[in-house]
């Protein structure tokens, strides 16, 4: 792999960086809109994560950082877990807005000097203020929404140096959400969530989960991100699955702030909130895709998965949309249900479930798992059925004993259905059902809602 | 290296993380102390630390984190870096602290759920409240200190990992105080200072450093840091100069907080703010000294280094007692002007520079550079000044011609001025020295600051 940047990159990053800059030197002007600044960082974002993927590629190397591609023909190494460097450009953007969103809200109303915080009324927080403006009391949210984030980072390095156990990898999620779950509980601590209209009559209006919340928001974190790091395999996939559920996110966040959204919107800040982690984690990602898009010179490692479905998890948890969420991470989550049964060994499950290169077509197929020992009479039913169903290809001996099958993911599921294809090929056709489930999750998140709940809060 | 704890370490460390334990469960009743809460936090590290740094060496040497000791006969490999595990058991500590200082004082003064913050007048958080607790607007200066932190052990290890060049080094420190800072600037944005009375007739009773005390607060973490990290390489003295400069901040801390003091004294709260920072401090580093020690069975590596003198840049800027933190830094500081000849190439500066071993007394003596090529005038005559004054060792041929000397750190002068000892002897003999310099800065701070101040803070 080339480490310097070519000529036209060279000018290409600097024009998009320099154009940043001077949109980012305007917002000091009149009220420095945060979500200007935003989407300037998020370019200038995408300049140093894009030229850094490349400069550093050859120390992580040197450092045993890399791996070989197996769905090629000529399996040279490249480096593994650049998803470390993606996330750091993405912690440092997000340290380096804060005070857009946080700073001139708060001059203005104190005198300046000393403790800005304690001279605000209600009321005055509640009506006297601009658009994208956060009270000051979004600071803590947003501050512990970057130490989960850096921490989930310095897990998943310590994930790629040593190699964890599975059942640890579990609790890596569980660890890093700690610090936005502490200060979700000193600074806001609403555990109470609102019960769908055909169950008001045993539950009242609002329930009250209690300890029961904290534990729904660390499954939702191990959710996020295990579910994106076992939908993996191919080149870009981990990458342009994240890239389409934060856009799905976003045009979600969009609909609230739109002029046509009636204004202020109990929703609106926590919806910009999501936007202002959105919008830079796009940005890197779209330069780590770059470079990891088929034919991949780097690979992303389990790092960029963790710090990817954290991004999600701490965006839904504090921009108070969670069940949205996990509508955009249905495809995610039938890869995981799918899974099961080679994840908890009712099925053999060999190391490597990617699909198989074959070297003669140069396509991808359907890797298959081939039964040594005759499978027990229910689960060798269930394999069958499954195969009716088309959701299994499953292979039978004359006395039909159930030999081999194609290996339990969304990936060769989707070669049983439209067989061997390219790579690429195929991660374009997972991104599209991806794409498809989530714009239709979001269809039916603010259209159907009402038949549940008095309200859709868009 | 034994990899397992042997039995008197598993009963003694349960025995401590039991007490601990039972001390915490103790603060949930009355009124959840947390100073007593932060002790016995900081027990409980010590026990997660010790323990660890004893389970993980074998992984980290697996993955070749791992260094030969060239002061010992038998130059055996240990691990190295271990000081990661230290700085991570640290982080977790304190994030889980968080409610203790932080919850109960709010929600007393709220009728519970929704946004706590805004409802509190500033007469009532100035007055109404209790010792140990915090007005809720410290939660993101502690946040950006764990911030900080965190981000100075990510570069630690990326630094460990990838051999960053020198000057590149010098940068870390300042990207790791970055979010401290802005969010100071956020939050706080007081950046003004005392004058020294014989200056008033000229700059006035305050002086408005502006964006210049920024600058000095990154000054300042770089100094805190790099002065840590060359003020090293024998075993157990970045540890125990760590422990030692922690424990004068401690006493220093304690002297605004003892039933002595009047109260409520405006300084109470940073000081208190220090003391949470640093006893999960001392807990983890004691753990890990007790490894490093005389004969090292670990080393703890430029993390550590980073990690200890980050918190001290932390604790000292957002407990506003940074000059203080200078005083006890003097020794440091000494070294780093002392080395400054050979760091900045006035004088040949070898690869190393650790005392030499002689291997038939067992004893360490101060190692030396020769000069192969003749000195420059002025440079020769200076080393020959500096001889004179004991503040080096020449050696001269009969000419008057400077022919070696011995290096420039304060470890190898310590041995010029008291011959050849063994390496614990060494160690002692220097964090006595630095003990003793910190008390007698101590003195100076509280008893002569009148001289120049019209009133000592404390």
């Amino acid at each position: 792999m080339a480490t310097a940047l070519g000529q036209t990159e060279v000018y290409s990053l600097l024009a998009l960086s320099l154009a940043c800059l001077g949109v980012l030197a305007n917002t000091f002007q009149g009220d420095g809109e945060p979500l200007i600044a935003s989407i300037a960082f998020s370019g200038l974002a995408f300049a140093c994560c894009y030229a850094l993927v490349r400069w550093l590629g050859d120390a992580f190397m040197r450092r045993g950082f890399k791996g070989k591609d197996m769905c090629k023909l000529k399996q040279t190494e490249i480096p593994e877990t650049m998803g470390a460097v993606c996330a750091m450009v993405y912690l440092f953007t997000l340290v380096i807005f804060i005070p857009w969103p946080f700073y001139k809200d708060i001059v203005a109303a104190t005198s300046g000097g000393g403790n800005r915080d304690v001279m605000r009324e209600l009321g005055e927080v509640e009506t006297g203020r601009l658009l994208h403006r956060f009270p000051h009391n979004k600071l803590a949210s947003y501050l512990s929404a970057i130490l989960s984030l850096q921490c989930i980072v310095l897990l998943g390095i310590g994930d790629d140096l040593f190699d964890i156990r599975w059942r640890h990898k579990l609790l890596i999620p569980v660890i890093a959400a700690i610090p936005m779950l502490i200060v979700y509980f000193v600074d806001f601590g609403v555990t109470q969530m609102v019960v769908p209209t055909p169950l008001r009559p045993y539950l009242g209006e609002l329930f009250d989960l209690g300890w029961l919340y904290y534990v729904y928001m660390a499954l939702l974190s191990i959710f996020s991100t295990n579910s994106i790091n076992i939908f993996a395999g191919i080149n870009g996939i981990e990458v342009a699955q994240s890239l389409v559920i934060a856009l799905l996110i976003v045009a979600n966040d969009v609909l609230y702030l739109t002029p046509f959204t009636p204004y202020p919107h109990p929703a609106t800040d926590s919806h910009l909130f999501s936007l202002y982690l959105l919008l830079p984690f796009i940005g890197v990602s779209l330069a780590l895709l770059k470079h990891n898009w088929y034919p991949a010179k780097v690979f992303v490692g389990d790092t960029y998965c963790y710090f990817a479905g954290m991004v999600f998890a701490v965006d839904g948890i504090l921009g108070h949309f969670s069940k949205t969420l996990i509508l955009l991470l249905l495809p995610q989550g039938f890869n995981f249900i799918y899974s099961a049964p080679q994840l908890f060994h009712l099925v053999p499950c060999p190391r490597h479930r990617l699909p198989h290169f074959n070297a003669r077509t140069g396509l991808l197929e359907c890797s298959r798992v081939e039964f040594e020992r005759p499978l027990a009479q229910p689960i060798a039913e269930g394999l069958k059925l499954l195969h009716r169903l088309r959701l299994l290809d499953v292979e039978t001996n004359e006395k039909g004993q159930v030999l081999s099958s194609s290996n339990f993911t969304l990936i060769n599921l989707w070669l049983v259905w439209f067989g061997p294809m390219r790579e690429d090929r195929l991660a374009l056709g997972l991104l599209a059902f991806q794409a498809g489930v989530g714009l239709l999750g979001l269809f039916v998140r603010h259209r159907m809602a009402l038949l549940i709940f008095t309200a859709d809060n868009w």
